[in-house]
Protein backbone atom coordinates (compact mmCIF):
# COMPACT_ATOMS: atom_id res chain seq x y z
CA UNK A 1 0.00 0.00 0.00
CA UNK A 2 1.58 3.36 -1.18
CA UNK A 3 1.52 6.77 0.95
CA UNK A 4 -1.59 7.87 -1.30
CA UNK A 5 -3.60 4.99 -0.90
CA UNK A 6 -2.85 4.75 3.10
CA UNK A 7 -3.86 8.79 3.50
CA UNK A 8 -7.06 8.23 1.55
CA UNK A 9 -8.36 5.25 3.65
CA UNK A 10 -7.48 7.20 7.10
CA UNK A 11 -9.21 10.19 5.22
CA UNK A 12 -12.00 7.79 5.12
CA UNK A 13 -12.18 6.39 8.62
CA UNK A 14 -11.85 10.08 9.90
CA UNK A 15 -14.58 11.41 8.05
CA UNK A 16 -17.29 8.51 8.93
CA UNK A 17 -15.99 8.60 12.53
CA UNK A 18 -17.47 12.81 12.26
CA UNK A 19 -20.25 11.54 11.78
CA UNK A 20 -20.32 10.02 15.28
CA UNK A 21 -20.07 13.72 16.97
CA UNK A 22 -23.91 14.99 17.49
CA UNK A 23 -24.46 18.45 18.95
CA UNK A 24 -24.02 19.20 22.38
CA UNK A 25 -21.77 16.25 23.26
CA UNK A 26 -17.99 16.42 25.26
CA UNK A 27 -15.90 15.06 22.29
CA UNK A 28 -12.19 13.72 22.88
CA UNK A 29 -10.13 14.26 20.14
CA UNK A 30 -7.26 12.15 19.79
CA UNK A 31 -3.75 13.04 18.17
CA UNK A 32 -1.94 11.58 14.89
CA UNK A 33 -2.28 11.85 10.70
CA UNK A 34 -5.77 10.28 10.97
CA UNK A 35 -7.12 12.36 13.42
CA UNK A 36 -6.45 14.95 11.62
CA UNK A 37 -8.27 14.21 8.79
CA UNK A 38 -11.18 13.59 11.46
CA UNK A 39 -10.68 17.46 12.54
CA UNK A 40 -10.61 18.89 9.38
CA UNK A 41 -13.83 16.75 8.73
CA UNK A 42 -15.72 18.25 11.66
CA UNK A 43 -13.85 21.89 10.97
CA UNK A 44 -16.30 21.49 7.75
CA UNK A 45 -19.10 20.34 9.88
CA UNK A 46 -18.64 23.02 12.65
CA UNK A 47 -18.92 25.83 9.55
CA UNK A 48 -21.04 24.63 7.15
CA UNK A 49 -23.65 22.18 9.22
CA UNK A 50 -23.38 24.65 12.30
CA UNK A 51 -22.60 21.27 14.56
CA UNK A 52 -22.12 22.60 17.98
CA UNK A 53 -20.04 20.29 20.10
CA UNK A 54 -17.39 20.87 23.08
CA UNK A 55 -13.89 19.22 22.79
CA UNK A 56 -11.06 18.04 24.58
CA UNK A 57 -7.66 17.45 23.12
CA UNK A 58 -4.87 14.67 24.28
CA UNK A 59 -2.40 17.28 22.82
CA UNK A 60 -1.17 20.76 22.51
CA UNK A 61 -0.86 19.99 17.88
CA UNK A 62 -5.02 19.21 17.94
CA UNK A 63 -5.90 21.49 20.24
CA UNK A 64 -4.17 24.16 17.80
CA UNK A 65 -5.71 22.46 14.65
CA UNK A 66 -9.67 22.19 16.36
CA UNK A 67 -8.98 26.26 17.58
CA UNK A 68 -8.11 27.05 13.93
CA UNK A 69 -11.46 25.61 12.77
CA UNK A 70 -13.15 27.44 15.45
CA UNK A 71 -13.86 24.39 17.65
CA UNK A 72 -14.69 25.28 21.43
CA UNK A 73 -12.31 23.33 23.46
CA UNK A 74 -12.38 23.28 27.04
CA UNK A 75 -9.83 21.44 30.02
CA UNK A 76 -10.32 17.87 30.83
CA UNK A 77 -10.41 19.21 34.35
CA UNK A 78 -13.58 21.66 33.48
CA UNK A 79 -15.44 18.59 32.71
CA UNK A 80 -17.67 16.14 34.23
CA UNK A 81 -17.41 13.35 31.64
CA UNK A 82 -16.21 12.92 28.21
CA UNK A 83 -19.21 11.08 25.90
CA UNK A 84 -17.13 10.02 22.77
CA UNK A 85 -12.85 10.23 22.17
CA UNK A 86 -12.11 8.89 18.39
CA UNK A 87 -8.45 8.75 18.18
CA UNK A 88 -5.80 6.72 16.49
CA UNK A 89 -3.76 3.59 17.08
CA UNK A 90 -0.51 2.03 16.00
CA UNK A 91 -2.12 -1.06 16.21
CA UNK A 92 -4.75 -3.30 17.31
CA UNK A 93 -5.46 -7.02 16.95
CA UNK A 94 -9.04 -9.01 17.36
CA UNK A 95 -8.88 -8.79 20.76
CA UNK A 96 -9.35 -4.99 20.56
CA UNK A 97 -6.26 -4.62 22.66
CA UNK A 98 -3.83 -1.63 20.97
CA UNK A 99 -0.83 0.08 21.21
CA UNK A 100 -0.73 3.74 21.04
CA UNK A 101 2.16 6.37 21.46
CA UNK A 102 4.03 6.62 18.27
CA UNK A 103 3.20 10.52 18.25
CA UNK A 104 4.54 11.18 22.20
CA UNK A 105 1.04 11.95 23.41
CA UNK A 106 0.07 8.73 25.12
CA UNK A 107 -0.42 9.68 28.75
CA UNK A 108 -2.89 12.50 27.79
CA UNK A 109 -4.61 9.70 25.16
CA UNK A 110 -5.23 7.55 27.90
CA UNK A 111 -6.16 10.25 30.10
CA UNK A 112 -8.72 11.54 28.41
CA UNK A 113 -9.44 7.65 27.07
CA UNK A 114 -10.66 6.48 30.68
CA UNK A 115 -12.68 9.66 31.47
CA UNK A 116 -14.74 8.80 28.40
CA UNK A 117 -18.03 7.07 27.77
CA UNK A 118 -17.39 5.41 24.35
CA UNK A 119 -14.09 5.50 23.00
CA UNK A 120 -13.46 5.18 19.09
CA UNK A 121 -10.34 4.21 16.99
CA UNK A 122 -9.77 5.02 13.51
CA UNK A 123 -7.32 3.27 11.38
CA UNK A 124 -6.32 2.27 8.39
CA UNK A 125 -5.87 -1.40 7.31
CA UNK A 126 -2.85 -1.73 7.82
CA UNK A 127 -3.31 -1.16 11.90
CA UNK A 128 -5.26 -4.66 12.05
CA UNK A 129 -3.13 -6.78 13.54
CA UNK A 130 -2.64 -10.94 14.21
CA UNK A 131 -0.24 -10.04 17.07
CA UNK A 132 0.67 -6.55 18.32
CA UNK A 133 4.30 -5.61 19.17
CA UNK A 134 5.70 -5.40 15.30
CA UNK A 135 5.28 -0.96 16.09
CA UNK A 136 7.94 -0.54 18.76
CA UNK A 137 5.65 -0.10 22.33
CA UNK A 138 6.12 3.65 23.14
CA UNK A 139 6.84 4.09 27.27
CA UNK A 140 6.38 7.36 28.92
CA UNK A 141 9.20 7.63 31.27
CA UNK A 142 10.56 10.55 33.82
CA UNK A 143 13.76 12.38 32.91
CA UNK A 144 15.43 11.88 36.14
CA UNK A 145 16.69 8.38 36.42
CA UNK A 146 15.97 7.42 32.48
CA UNK A 147 18.90 5.39 32.14
CA UNK A 148 18.40 2.95 34.86
CA UNK A 149 14.84 2.63 33.66
CA UNK A 150 16.74 2.03 30.51
CA UNK A 151 19.11 -0.31 31.26
CA UNK A 152 16.31 -2.31 33.60
CA UNK A 153 13.93 -2.88 29.80
CA UNK A 154 17.29 -3.97 28.64
CA UNK A 155 17.94 -6.31 31.14
CA UNK A 156 14.36 -7.97 30.62
CA UNK A 157 15.23 -8.33 26.90
CA UNK A 158 12.70 -5.56 26.22
CA UNK A 159 14.91 -3.81 23.60
CA UNK A 160 14.23 -0.38 24.05
CA UNK A 161 15.06 2.88 22.04
CA UNK A 162 15.29 5.98 23.52
CA UNK A 163 13.51 8.05 20.76
CA UNK A 164 15.47 11.50 19.86
CA UNK A 165 14.60 14.09 17.67
CA UNK A 166 16.48 14.63 14.64
CA UNK A 167 19.39 17.35 16.61
CA UNK A 168 19.89 13.94 18.52
CA UNK A 169 18.24 15.36 22.18
CA UNK A 170 15.47 13.25 23.49
CA UNK A 171 12.12 13.75 22.56
CA UNK A 172 9.78 15.31 24.94
CA UNK A 173 6.56 14.59 25.56
CA UNK A 174 4.01 17.34 26.68
CA UNK A 175 4.50 16.52 30.35
CA UNK A 176 8.39 16.89 29.25
CA UNK A 177 8.83 13.31 30.06
CA UNK A 178 10.99 11.40 27.81
CA UNK A 179 9.77 8.05 25.62
CA UNK A 180 11.92 5.12 25.39
CA UNK A 181 10.10 2.47 22.47
CA UNK A 182 10.53 -1.15 23.11
CA UNK A 183 11.27 -3.00 19.89
CA UNK A 184 9.30 -6.28 20.78
CA UNK A 185 8.37 -7.60 17.50
CA UNK A 186 5.47 -9.84 19.49
CA UNK A 187 3.88 -9.34 22.45
CA UNK A 188 1.97 -12.61 23.59
CA UNK A 189 0.92 -11.61 27.14
CA UNK A 190 0.18 -7.68 27.13
CA UNK A 191 -1.53 -7.93 30.42
CA UNK A 192 1.92 -9.14 31.70
CA UNK A 193 4.19 -7.14 29.64
CA UNK A 194 1.41 -3.82 31.26
CA UNK A 195 1.60 -4.96 34.95
CA UNK A 196 5.46 -5.03 34.84
CA UNK A 197 5.60 -1.64 33.32
CA UNK A 198 3.73 0.05 35.30
CA UNK A 199 5.04 -1.19 38.47
CA UNK A 200 8.16 0.00 36.80
CA UNK A 201 9.46 3.14 39.10
CA UNK A 202 10.13 6.07 36.88
CA UNK A 203 7.42 4.86 34.41
CA UNK A 204 4.80 7.50 33.96
CA UNK A 205 2.83 5.49 31.71
CA UNK A 206 2.49 2.97 28.77
CA UNK A 207 1.25 2.91 25.14
CA UNK A 208 -0.54 -1.00 25.51
CA UNK A 209 -4.36 0.02 25.67
CA UNK A 210 -5.99 -3.00 26.71
CA UNK A 211 -9.61 -3.94 25.80
CA UNK A 212 -10.63 0.14 26.31
CA UNK A 213 -12.04 1.17 22.63
CA UNK A 214 -15.60 0.20 22.03
CA UNK A 215 -15.28 0.28 18.17
CA UNK A 216 -12.53 0.16 15.43
CA UNK A 217 -13.20 2.13 11.85
CA UNK A 218 -10.88 0.52 9.27
CA UNK A 219 -10.31 2.68 6.29
CA UNK A 220 -10.52 0.02 3.85
CA UNK A 221 -10.47 0.46 -0.20
CA UNK A 222 -13.79 -0.75 -0.54
CA UNK A 223 -14.97 1.57 2.08
CA UNK A 224 -14.77 1.79 5.80
CA UNK A 225 -15.71 -1.15 8.01
CA UNK A 226 -16.74 -1.14 11.85
CA UNK A 227 -15.04 -3.61 14.27
CA UNK A 228 -16.99 -3.85 17.33
CA UNK A 229 -15.81 -4.70 21.02
CA UNK A 230 -18.49 -7.39 22.33
CA UNK A 231 -16.18 -7.35 25.62
CA UNK A 232 -17.55 -3.61 26.55
CA UNK B 1 7.08 15.58 72.31
CA UNK B 2 7.87 19.41 71.62
CA UNK B 3 9.56 20.24 68.79
CA UNK B 4 12.82 20.66 70.19
CA UNK B 5 13.37 17.31 71.15
CA UNK B 6 12.18 16.28 68.61
CA UNK B 7 14.89 18.13 66.26
CA UNK B 8 17.51 16.79 68.79
CA UNK B 9 16.14 13.07 67.87
CA UNK B 10 16.37 14.11 64.53
CA UNK B 11 19.75 15.56 64.63
CA UNK B 12 21.22 12.30 66.64
CA UNK B 13 19.58 10.33 63.30
CA UNK B 14 21.12 12.16 61.25
CA UNK B 15 24.50 12.10 62.97
CA UNK B 16 24.48 8.13 62.89
CA UNK B 17 23.69 7.62 59.68
CA UNK B 18 26.49 10.01 58.09
CA UNK B 19 29.20 7.36 59.88
CA UNK B 20 27.55 5.12 57.10
CA UNK B 21 29.23 7.17 54.81
CA UNK B 22 32.37 6.06 53.37
CA UNK B 23 35.36 7.37 51.38
CA UNK B 24 34.62 6.61 47.84
CA UNK B 25 31.14 5.69 47.87
CA UNK B 26 27.80 6.88 45.68
CA UNK B 27 25.81 8.08 48.51
CA UNK B 28 22.15 8.61 47.71
CA UNK B 29 20.82 11.91 50.32
CA UNK B 30 17.07 12.06 50.59
CA UNK B 31 14.75 15.07 51.47
CA UNK B 32 13.39 16.76 54.46
CA UNK B 33 14.29 18.47 58.21
CA UNK B 34 16.24 14.79 59.13
CA UNK B 35 18.35 14.75 56.14
CA UNK B 36 19.27 18.26 56.42
CA UNK B 37 20.99 17.33 59.71
CA UNK B 38 22.36 14.12 57.61
CA UNK B 39 23.96 16.95 55.64
CA UNK B 40 24.79 19.16 58.40
CA UNK B 41 27.39 16.70 59.53
CA UNK B 42 28.35 15.16 56.39
CA UNK B 43 29.44 18.93 55.00
CA UNK B 44 31.20 18.75 58.99
CA UNK B 45 33.02 15.67 58.03
CA UNK B 46 33.82 16.60 54.19
CA UNK B 47 35.74 19.97 55.45
CA UNK B 48 37.34 18.52 59.09
CA UNK B 49 38.04 14.43 58.38
CA UNK B 50 38.18 15.19 54.75
CA UNK B 51 35.85 12.39 53.71
CA UNK B 52 35.11 12.40 50.08
CA UNK B 53 32.49 10.72 49.02
CA UNK B 54 29.86 11.24 45.82
CA UNK B 55 26.56 12.44 46.49
CA UNK B 56 23.01 11.96 44.27
CA UNK B 57 20.32 14.02 45.28
CA UNK B 58 16.46 13.50 45.77
CA UNK B 59 15.37 17.22 45.40
CA UNK B 60 16.85 20.63 44.22
CA UNK B 61 16.48 21.75 47.91
CA UNK B 62 19.34 18.78 48.92
CA UNK B 63 20.85 19.38 46.14
CA UNK B 64 21.44 23.29 47.12
CA UNK B 65 22.05 22.55 51.08
CA UNK B 66 25.01 19.82 50.12
CA UNK B 67 27.07 21.87 47.16
CA UNK B 68 26.89 24.76 50.16
CA UNK B 69 29.42 22.30 51.99
CA UNK B 70 31.52 21.59 48.67
CA UNK B 71 29.88 17.94 48.30
CA UNK B 72 30.06 16.62 44.94
CA UNK B 73 26.97 16.09 43.86
CA UNK B 74 26.04 14.07 40.80
CA UNK B 75 22.61 13.08 38.39
CA UNK B 76 21.49 10.08 38.98
CA UNK B 77 22.22 9.37 35.07
CA UNK B 78 25.88 9.43 35.28
CA UNK B 79 26.61 6.75 38.21
CA UNK B 80 26.11 2.83 37.29
CA UNK B 81 24.73 2.23 40.79
CA UNK B 82 24.19 3.88 44.01
CA UNK B 83 25.47 2.39 47.00
CA UNK B 84 23.80 3.21 49.67
CA UNK B 85 20.90 5.87 50.58
CA UNK B 86 19.69 7.78 53.64
CA UNK B 87 16.67 8.94 53.51
CA UNK B 88 13.71 10.23 56.06
CA UNK B 89 10.16 8.55 56.23
CA UNK B 90 7.11 10.25 57.54
CA UNK B 91 6.25 6.97 59.22
CA UNK B 92 7.48 3.08 59.30
CA UNK B 93 5.54 0.07 60.93
CA UNK B 94 6.75 -2.91 62.55
CA UNK B 95 6.72 -4.65 58.79
CA UNK B 96 9.06 -1.63 57.53
CA UNK B 97 6.34 -0.29 55.56
CA UNK B 98 6.63 3.14 55.31
CA UNK B 99 5.30 6.90 53.88
CA UNK B 100 7.26 9.28 52.48
CA UNK B 101 6.66 12.53 50.35
CA UNK B 102 5.34 15.13 53.35
CA UNK B 103 7.76 17.39 51.60
CA UNK B 104 6.97 16.35 47.74
CA UNK B 105 9.98 14.77 46.54
CA UNK B 106 8.61 11.29 47.18
CA UNK B 107 9.27 10.96 43.45
CA UNK B 108 13.00 11.00 42.92
CA UNK B 109 13.08 9.77 46.21
CA UNK B 110 11.56 6.14 44.92
CA UNK B 111 13.77 6.43 41.79
CA UNK B 112 16.81 6.88 43.88
CA UNK B 113 15.88 4.16 46.24
CA UNK B 114 15.09 1.39 43.64
CA UNK B 115 18.65 2.15 42.40
CA UNK B 116 20.29 2.17 45.42
CA UNK B 117 21.98 -1.25 46.86
CA UNK B 118 20.86 -0.40 50.64
CA UNK B 119 18.68 1.83 51.97
CA UNK B 120 18.50 3.80 55.70
CA UNK B 121 16.08 5.92 57.06
CA UNK B 122 16.81 8.16 59.90
CA UNK B 123 13.78 9.48 61.78
CA UNK B 124 12.86 10.75 65.30
CA UNK B 125 11.16 8.16 67.86
CA UNK B 126 7.13 9.59 66.75
CA UNK B 127 7.85 8.41 63.37
CA UNK B 128 7.60 4.92 64.41
CA UNK B 129 3.81 3.27 64.37
CA UNK B 130 1.65 -0.05 64.50
CA UNK B 131 -0.15 0.99 61.23
CA UNK B 132 0.71 3.43 58.95
CA UNK B 133 -2.08 6.06 57.33
CA UNK B 134 -2.41 8.54 59.99
CA UNK B 135 -0.09 10.41 58.12
CA UNK B 136 -2.07 11.44 54.58
CA UNK B 137 -0.61 9.42 52.23
CA UNK B 138 0.89 11.96 48.95
CA UNK B 139 0.40 10.65 45.76
CA UNK B 140 2.31 12.50 43.05
CA UNK B 141 -0.48 13.70 39.96
CA UNK B 142 -0.41 14.51 36.51
CA UNK B 143 -1.74 17.82 36.27
CA UNK B 144 -3.76 17.52 33.10
CA UNK B 145 -7.00 15.62 34.79
CA UNK B 146 -5.76 15.88 38.06
CA UNK B 147 -9.34 16.14 39.39
CA UNK B 148 -10.72 12.85 37.76
CA UNK B 149 -8.07 10.94 39.48
CA UNK B 150 -9.61 13.33 42.54
CA UNK B 151 -13.01 12.35 42.25
CA UNK B 152 -11.69 8.19 41.67
CA UNK B 153 -10.06 8.47 45.19
CA UNK B 154 -13.47 10.51 46.81
CA UNK B 155 -15.22 7.32 45.12
CA UNK B 156 -13.23 4.87 47.11
CA UNK B 157 -13.08 6.84 50.42
CA UNK B 158 -9.52 7.50 50.33
CA UNK B 159 -10.90 11.36 51.24
CA UNK B 160 -8.57 13.24 48.94
CA UNK B 161 -6.92 16.74 49.84
CA UNK B 162 -5.29 18.53 46.76
CA UNK B 163 -2.01 20.25 48.39
CA UNK B 164 -1.77 23.95 48.21
CA UNK B 165 0.69 26.48 48.72
CA UNK B 166 0.10 29.21 51.20
CA UNK B 167 -1.37 31.22 47.62
CA UNK B 168 -3.52 28.95 47.26
CA UNK B 169 -1.95 27.82 43.94
CA UNK B 170 -1.85 23.78 43.85
CA UNK B 171 2.26 22.59 44.80
CA UNK B 172 4.23 21.48 42.55
CA UNK B 173 6.54 18.58 42.56
CA UNK B 174 10.11 18.94 41.03
CA UNK B 175 8.89 17.40 37.81
CA UNK B 176 5.96 20.01 38.33
CA UNK B 177 3.35 17.73 38.93
CA UNK B 178 0.54 17.86 41.51
CA UNK B 179 0.54 16.24 45.14
CA UNK B 180 -2.98 14.54 46.21
CA UNK B 181 -2.80 13.62 50.51
CA UNK B 182 -4.93 10.81 50.90
CA UNK B 183 -6.54 10.77 54.86
CA UNK B 184 -6.73 7.23 55.62
CA UNK B 185 -6.10 7.49 58.87
CA UNK B 186 -5.12 3.77 58.94
CA UNK B 187 -3.91 1.13 55.72
CA UNK B 188 -4.15 -1.85 56.81
CA UNK B 189 -3.52 -3.75 53.86
CA UNK B 190 -0.66 -1.01 52.12
CA UNK B 191 0.40 -3.99 49.29
CA UNK B 192 -3.46 -3.62 47.83
CA UNK B 193 -3.70 0.18 48.42
CA UNK B 194 -0.36 0.59 46.15
CA UNK B 195 -1.76 -1.69 43.45
CA UNK B 196 -4.61 0.36 42.77
CA UNK B 197 -2.87 3.88 43.18
CA UNK B 198 -0.09 2.74 41.23
CA UNK B 199 -2.82 1.05 37.96
CA UNK B 200 -4.50 4.55 38.25
CA UNK B 201 -3.82 6.24 34.70
CA UNK B 202 -2.78 9.87 35.82
CA UNK B 203 -0.99 8.83 39.17
CA UNK B 204 3.19 8.95 38.69
CA UNK B 205 4.25 7.64 41.97
CA UNK B 206 3.02 7.32 45.08
CA UNK B 207 4.05 7.50 48.89
CA UNK B 208 4.12 4.10 50.37
CA UNK B 209 7.63 2.35 50.29
CA UNK B 210 6.71 -1.26 51.41
CA UNK B 211 9.52 -3.09 52.24
CA UNK B 212 12.50 -1.16 50.86
CA UNK B 213 14.54 -0.04 53.62
CA UNK B 214 17.26 -2.33 55.27
CA UNK B 215 17.84 -0.21 58.45
CA UNK B 216 16.26 2.24 60.37
CA UNK B 217 17.89 4.80 62.57
CA UNK B 218 15.28 6.18 65.80
CA UNK B 219 16.48 8.62 67.23
CA UNK B 220 15.18 8.39 71.27
CA UNK B 221 16.20 10.13 74.07
CA UNK B 222 18.03 7.25 74.97
CA UNK B 223 20.75 7.52 72.02
CA UNK B 224 19.81 6.09 68.73
CA UNK B 225 18.37 2.53 68.07
CA UNK B 226 18.65 1.00 64.65
CA UNK B 227 15.82 -1.18 63.52
CA UNK B 228 17.49 -3.85 61.06
CA UNK B 229 14.77 -5.29 58.17
CA UNK B 230 15.01 -9.32 58.27
CA UNK B 231 13.48 -9.70 55.33
CA UNK B 232 16.40 -7.56 53.27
Amino acid sequence: MDKAQQDAMKKEAGIAAAQLVKDGMVAGLGTGSTVKFLVDELGRRVKEEGLEFTGVTTSRRTQEQAEGYGIKIVDIDDVDRIDLTIDGADEVDANFNGIKGGGAALLWEKIVAVNSDKIVWIVDSSKVVDVIGKFPLPVEVIPFGWSHVFKRFEERGYKPVLRLEADGEPVRTDERNYVIDLHLERIDNPQELAEDLINTVGVVEHGLFLNMVNEVIVGDPEGPRVLVNPNK
